[in-house]
């Protein structure tokens, strides 16, 4: 049996990478940590993926802890996937989103280090780690100057950094991505394009009135599927090469506005958008889109699903649960 | 009166500073912070300078605590000194070295953004945040880019970023310094210059057997006297730009092995050199040499002691220690 551990087990892209590895890898022991148990509202069949899954509850800010159940696994792969990761939420409390973000991730590194485990860790990164940048520069290679302009940025850098340093002085096996924007069911409305999707469902199935309430919506992403993630993460770990960084995007740029036009068309839901001030950002990145031809020379890996399958499916997710 | 808030006051460099306060600013309130109180036998007549500053004993991890001392004090200035900055011990204890750093440093600038203070502050950081790099890069500039190839030098530049959006993004006035390898009396024997220093008075005050044992001596470093540093910390604290970096430097390269010739010189003792495997770090910079061009243009400051003065000045204050 592989074993493996992932961390943040109980969050949208833990779910849906449990689902994945069920479906996909037969002799694997699975376990999962994260403060609390698995609610996973958007997972078919939850019940008996829990039961096919070793749950431990673990807050990883415990050093002690999180350095006790790695040693009781022995994990061949740890996918690291717990943080806190809104750019929103990081303004607010930027020092617990630093500190969270980067002790949660070095309490692992430190276990698998100090326990001399040939354990092959993925570090999951952001395309915010380039923060802003020159159109000449698009789309963004890994070869780029990171740039971090927001406090949530700043950790992710700082745990690349980390991650490298681990690689060269100590020998770990981790490998790094830089992953864009991911979209499905199941992400909080923290995060706009599960808003702006909630938001259309309100308007569909509870009658309210059109008008979807964003920040700016003049900003480009490089929105990806959750599907197509969680598929870049099992081609880095079968052929990704310690130390190395990859980009995991679509290669597609789309505004804000891009989504509520897109939603508007797939609902047949005219709607005004109201800009909500609460929203906007003291610092931000007006265009963020990259480029996934390493990963692809790496791995064969490209990404497989359209953004407006994406929001079919969180537009049909929010349906099910508003009202 | 102006209120100044030095940080890791009790250090090596914070003795320095301290005492060309006292010589050179008449109104100023002199605070410090450290976890012990200053030992400075560097320092003459250290118990009526103890006496001219407020010592406030804390631990920068309790958050709680030096916020209340911010609130108590309302510094004008606050020169952040305090950090494990070795970057052998770094390599030893990674995560304390990295978590250490970086929450003694959020801890002081979400306790003045929280506050809402004017504070000008200054963020020590270090050459070896440039890592490995070309020789067509030398000397470095500010604009050359990061790569801290070290747990310590990762700390140095998560530091540098978190100061860099709490600038932008929160209005904060800090400025930031890379200083390159600093020397004098009075630092700790952790630090090569120091430690072979060391050696040498004791091969003169000991008799002993006129060996001297180091790692690799073929490391080139841009070594700075002490009292050069504070000169440019003061510049920078009077003429330094928010957001801005400086690197404070000597713009000269001496290789180890260098100033053990020049203390061999300088002492009229030949000595043989010796490797200790156990000073060899994982992964080095060989050669790391800057440029002050940007802080002489923007304060008039430039260094004025040379090599030999400042190894006459460390060798004797070693020679009145041991034996």
């Amino acid at each position: 049996m592989t074993a493996i551990l992932v961390t943040g087990i109980s969050g949208f892209v833990g779910g849906h990478y449990t689902r994945f590895l069920l479906d996909h890898k037969n002799n694997y022991n699975i376990h999962g940590v994260s403060r609390s148990a698995p609610a996973w509202d958007f997972i078919p069949n939850k019940e008996k993926v829990l039961h096919s899954i070793n749950f431990h509850q673990c807050d990883l800010l415990d050093a002690a802890k999180i350095h006790a159940i790695i040693k009781e696994i022995q994990p061949d792969y740890i996918l690291h996937l717990a943080s806190f990761s809104s750019v929103a939420q990081s303004w607010q409390s930027p020092a617990a989103t630093f500190l969270n973000n980067t002790t949660s991730f070095l309490n692992i590194i430190e276990a698998v280090r100090l326990q001399g485990l040939a354990t092959r860790i993925l570090s999951v990164g952001s395309s915010e780690e380039y923060g802003i940048v020159s159109p000449d520069d698009l789309p963004l290679g890994e070869e780029a100057a990171v740039f971090p302009v927001n406090p949530y940025a700043v950790a992710r850098v700082s745990e690349e950094y980390l991650a490298e340093v681990y690689v060269k002085g100590y020998h770990l096996e981790i490998c790094r991505s830089r992953s864009f924007n991911h979209i499905g069911p199941g992400q909080s409305t923290q995060f706009v394009v599960s808003s702006i999707a909630r938001q259309f469902a309100e308007i569909a199935v509870c009658h309210k009135k059109p008008v979807i309430r964003l920040g700016d919506g003049t900003i480009v992403r490089d929105f990806i599927d959750v599907d197509d993630v969680i598929r870049a993460y099992d081609a880095i770990f079968e052929k990704g090469i310690a130390g190395e960084v990859y980009n995991v995007c679509g290669g597609r740029k789309h505004s804000i506005l891009d989504i509520v036009d897109c939603l508007s068309r797939l609902t047949q839901t005219p709607v005004t958008v109201e800009q909500n001030r609460d929203l906007l950002r003291p610092v931000d990145n007006p265009v963020i889109v990259g480029s996934y031809e390493k990963l692809h020379q790496a791995t064969g890996w490209r990404p497989e699903c359209s953004l407006s399958t994406s929001l079919k499916k969180i537009f049909g997710y929010w349906c099910a649960r508003v009202g």
